[in-house]
This record gives C-alpha cells, structure tokens and sequence, in this order.
C-alpha cells in the first residue's frame, strides 16, 4: 500500500459519515486524495474529521472531482439527484446495496446520468457509524462498479479508481446483473435464513437442544437489522422475487413429494425419491460454484480434527504447533459439545499436508483423528 | 474416563459395523463391555475387530444383554425385528436418524414393544465405514433415548446405560417429539440449504464471485450426499412435511410482500415492509434460542478483528498469543478476501475479555479492531 499515487490531489467529497463514509475517508485521506465531509449532523461529521477522514465540507477543499454519497437506502437517489446538480463537473457515485431502483428514480428526476455511476463496495460490519469506522475496511473485498447505459468512460474510470484505491477488487456489471446477483448470493439467503430459524421460536427447548452445527451455521445470519433488511429487501424487489419465486417452486415439489411419501411410506413413488435426491443434488452443485479462498476455484481440503481441552490458550498451543509443523490452515471449525468441557477442533488443510500435520500433532501429544 | 464401570461384563451385540457401530464397538469395548460385532459383510466385521471394537459374531459371547442395530435407515426396522425375534431375553435399540417410522414398523410387525427402545446419537463425520471410526466418536455429543410407550424401564435405563458409557449427553424423548425436533433444526435446514445453493447452478461467474460469508455459512451442508438424505427425509415425511409447509407459508407472504412493492416502488403499502420486517425479527427469535457453548442460554460475545498475513503459522502465532493473554476463544471466523494475500480473524471473546486481549495484541504488534 503506498502512501502516495498518482491520484494525490484528487478532490473526493464524502456525503454521508457512517461506517462506509468515514472509512472511505480514511484511506483516501491516507492515500494523498483531498477528502471533504458532510453529514445531516454535524456531530456525525465531526467525529468523521476526528477519526482522519478529512477535512469538513465547510472548510472546503474546492469543486469536487467526484462526489462519493454514503447515505442510507431510501434517501440515496435523493442525495445522488441533489449533488449532480450541485456539481455539475462532478462524477456521482454511491454505495447503495441496490443499484437499478437508485438509476430508476435518477432517470425519473431527469438527473444527468453521464456523471453518475452506481457502485456496491460489498464490505460491513454488525456494528455501524463513524466510531466503527476502519482503514482497511475494504481491503480485499470486492467493490461491484455497476455503470447505467449513459455513464461516461471517464466517469468509469474515476469511479473505479477510488474503489482500487480503498484497496478492493473490482468487479464491473450492469445495475441489473447486480441486483440478480446479490438477490441470489445474499438477499436471497437472508430470507431463508430468517424462515428456518424462525422455526424454532415455538419448539420445545429440549427439542431446541438438538441443534448441531448445520443449523448454526445456516441461521447465523438471521440474527441480523430488521429494519436494514426491510429497506434492502424492499429496495430490490424485483429481483428477491425472481429468485425467490424459483425457489418457492422446487418448495412446493419437495412438499409434493413428502406428502406422497406420507400417504405411502412403505414404497412411496420412484417419483417422490427423486425429487428429494434432485434436490439435494442440485444443492450440491450450486454450492460447489462458490469460489474457495482467493476468489479461485474451491479446493477440497483434508480435514484432521483434534480433541481441544477446554482451557484458556489451549487452542493457540494447538495451532502454534500447526504452525511450527509448516502446515497452513485453510479453514478452522470449533465445536463444542452439550455439557461437555471440551471442543473439538476441525482443521481443513491442503489433502498433501494432512499426514505430516497429523504425525507432528500426534507426536506432541494432541488426540488427533484424520 | 474410567476403563473400568460397574457394567464391566455387559454382553453387547453390534449389528452393522459402519461408523456408528465401530465407534461404538471401541468405546464400549475399552470401557469393559464384552462386545460381539456382526455384518452382512464379513470384510466390514473382521474390519470392525481389528479395530479393537469387539470380537466376532461367531467367536460368541453368548447371549446379549442389549443388541445395537447400526444399519442403513431403510432396512433398520426388519434387522431390529429379526433381532427381537432371535433373542427373546435381549434389549433392542438403533441409531437411525428417525425413529416413529421404525416403531410403526416394528408395530405392524406384531414385534414385542417392551424390549425396544429406539435412540438416535446425534454423532457422524462427512466420511462413512469401519475405516472411519473414532473412539471418543459420541464425546460430548448428544443421544437422544426415544422410548415407545410399551417400553419397559428396565430397558431404557440399559439403553441410557450405553449412550452414557460412550460418553453422551442423554436426552430422552418421545419418537415424534425426536422427529419434530430433527425436522425443524435438521432436516428443514437441510432442504433449505439445498434451495438456496441450487439458484448458483445457472448464475453467471460474475454474479457467484460476489458469493460473501453469509452465504457460504448458509449453504455449506448443502454439500451433504443426496442418497443418505433422501433416505432421511422419506424417513421422516410427517414431520418434515409440517414444518416445511409452515415455512412455505410464510415465504409465500414474502412473496406477496415483494410483488407489491413492485408494483408500487414508492410507496408500497405499509403492510408489505412490515411482512419483511416481521420475517427477519422472528428469524431474531427463533436464532436467539440456539443453545450457546456447553448447552447453556447464548452468551452475546464481543468480536475482535485481526488482520492475519495468509503464511505458514501466522494464525498459529496470533492464536499462542490469545492464550498468552490468558484469554479463551469462544469462537474463531475466518474470512478470505477475493485476490488478497491475507485474511480476517474474527475472534469471539467473554465481553469482559475483549479490552485487555486488544490491549494485549496491539501491544505485539498485531492490527487488532474491535
């Protein structure tokens, strides 16, 4: 990361001092960009300065080059139609997790659309405002540059330039491919989420006591804002429908085929078991499209478990001696058994570092299972 | 773990030396129990006795006490019957993942209920057979004792006995209480996964490169194998189908949310985004129950975040260095941004613990947010 590039100078104005905002500001600012600050309230503002995120918009740094609105869902079309008038030689980005209803209503104000281009950095955090801002916030996460039809190449290119800048990987498309995009990867799976662990508002806690690590793992993000969500969901409707209504469909043929083999258990049709398998099968191979570490292909790694004592530092001498035999971890998984003083450790590592990491475990002691 | 308990001498009969039976088979063996093991496969159960799980069927110990039916869900109830039939003194149980199937089964059979008890261990690994087998494989796991209501207490105090020697946590509950409660915090997560991986088959690279944490978590059991759990699923229709129909029935109130804020973008009309909101907080809800670490209520934890370099060790040193701190991990995310040479630790910690383990890294050098 230099400190210096060859954009020092550009002139960013940052609407909007949330998390987002202020940690744009942050690495900008650190980058040489002259950065300025605004927000509804001037304390929100204030702390942005504070935190290094720049300098505050009436201590003005000029005509902006590009204007960066950080605002929250239902006001950003808004600000965005706001700030293309107020700067009429700006470029107008955002960082809205919506894009199409955003260039929709732009295009309803009759806003000038060769100087806005939408973007999405897909990066947050379960805690929000200034004071959670961080310099490395985007940091290796992907930004999603989503230029309209009429958005200029150089507005393009300005756009993508602050994005490279915060040091994220930038993927381009239009505002629809992302709205479908993030409906299936995320907005999508929220929804599921939410029903499946709304489930278990009503069930018995002894029955709730069976939960393991699978619905932990696909409810962990139900525990998300309510009213974030409602704008988000509301925002790309469209869309979460699309996908949705795809998924409601291959619901109700899984909800076919249980009551077929309700009313049959002993045969039930050839039917009904291969939908159910189907299913599945096709649930194997959408998951194995997600791409592993580094945005490359996944890997099947070898997973070697270990009996962890339940005590403070033992699970860093566990993975201190990992280190030490070589090997790198590509995942870690902790369980914790019910009413038991210990977890167990799953490690997943590269299929050729499995033997030596298990040999090196085992000769230090560590009760180690392949 | 004594080797020794006052069962020392107990005649077990393992029928299916699979992983459960094997696993079993170690366990019970080193603890005293006199294990014979059988298989329709005499390759698996000469297997199964090299691995220290027990001797031979034909090598007799005699008449069993209990007899363990480990076998595939569907030929489970004719094995448990035969066994019944085979030894009229003995205590029958299984370990299938569904049990009011194998009574009604057993009942249509005219087999003698006061000697069955079905349970289900609530233990099993992504690999299968002997070669697999763990002796610390139901550590800490839980078994769930299902008695019918013909069931004598002699034989559910000898099932509960077994489960206990290998080192479960008992719970005990009625075959369709076992059933709903799987369906809903098993099978039901499981079917969703599988929808929701299944909307990445036909969706462009681009769009699946933005796939983030939340998906993957939701989505990994959706790599599970499609034969075992068609065969769970028709196991347990009823109960599967009760839930899920409660969980399409919300979802199509999702639906009709979302269709109306399409048709109308603006406004919408009020009750269409409190259908949204009230989704997502009964997923609150009904997440908030999952029991935390050991069983007990969920322990809200604070989340530090560090910066870790993707090389040999790097996790390992950070994580020596928690312990040194003197502080233990409840919980350990890891996360890998797209082309980046580095990843996020998120480690969660005791709320108390969180102040002094930041001051503790920062002060070594690690960047540490929290």
């Amino acid at each position: 990361m230099s400190d210096a590039t060859p954009s020092a100078g550009l002139r960013v104005r940052i609407v909007g001092t949330g998390l987002i905002g202020t940690s744009l500001g942050m690495v900008l600012s650190r980058k040489g960009f002259q950065v300025s600050l605004d927000d509804p309230s001037p304390t929100a503002a204030a702390l942005a300065r504070d935190l290094g995120a720049g300098v505050l918009a009436v201590d003005t740094i000029g005509v902006p080059d590009v204007v960066v609105v950080a605002a929250p869902p239902d006001v950003v079309a808004d600000v965005v139609a706001r700030e293309l008038s107020a700067w009429p030689d700006a470029v107008v980005t955002d960082a809205a997790s919506v894009k199409g209803a955003v260039l929709t209503a732009l295009q309803d104000r009759g806003a000038d659309l060769s100087r806005y281009v939408g973007s999405h950095p897909m990066a947050g955090r379960e805690k929000s405002g200034a004071v959670s801002a961080q310099v490395d916030l985007f940091e290796g996460r992907s930004w999603v540059v989503a230029p309209g039809p009429q958005a200029s190449a150089v507005a393009i290119d300005l756009v993508r330039h602050i994005a490279e800048a915060a040091g994220s990987a930038i993927l381009v498309m239009t505002p629809d491919e992302h709205d479908a995009a993030v409906a299936a990867v995320s907005h999508v799976p929220q929804i599921a989420a939410s029903l499946v662990a709304s489930r278990l508002r009503d069930l018995p806690s002894g029955a709730v006591a069976l939960s393991g690590q699978g619905i932990r793992d696909v409810t962990r993000i139900a525990a998300s804002d309510p009213s974030m969500w409602t704008q988000i969901l509301a925002g790309n409707a469209p869309a979460v429908r699309g996908v949705l209504e795809s998924l409601a469909g291959e619901l109700d043929a899984v909800l076919e085929a249980l009551r077929n083999l309700e009313s049959d258990p002993d045969g039930g049709s050839v039917g009904a078991r291969a939908v159910l398998a189907r299913t599945v099968a096709d649930g194997n191979a959408g998951h194995a499209r997600i791409p592993g570490k580094h945005g490359a292909a996944p890997t099947t790694y070898a997973t070697v478990t270990i009996v962890v004592p339940d005590e403070p530092g033992a699970l860093g001498r566990l993975l201190r001696d990992v280190g030490e035999a070589g090997v790198n971890m590509e995942d870690l998984h902790l369980e914790h058994g019910i009413g038991q003083p210990f977890g167990l450790a799953e490690l997943s590592v590269l299929p050729a570092a499995a033997q030596p990491l298990i040999t090196a475990l085992t000769s230090l002691g560590w009760p180690v299972h392949e």
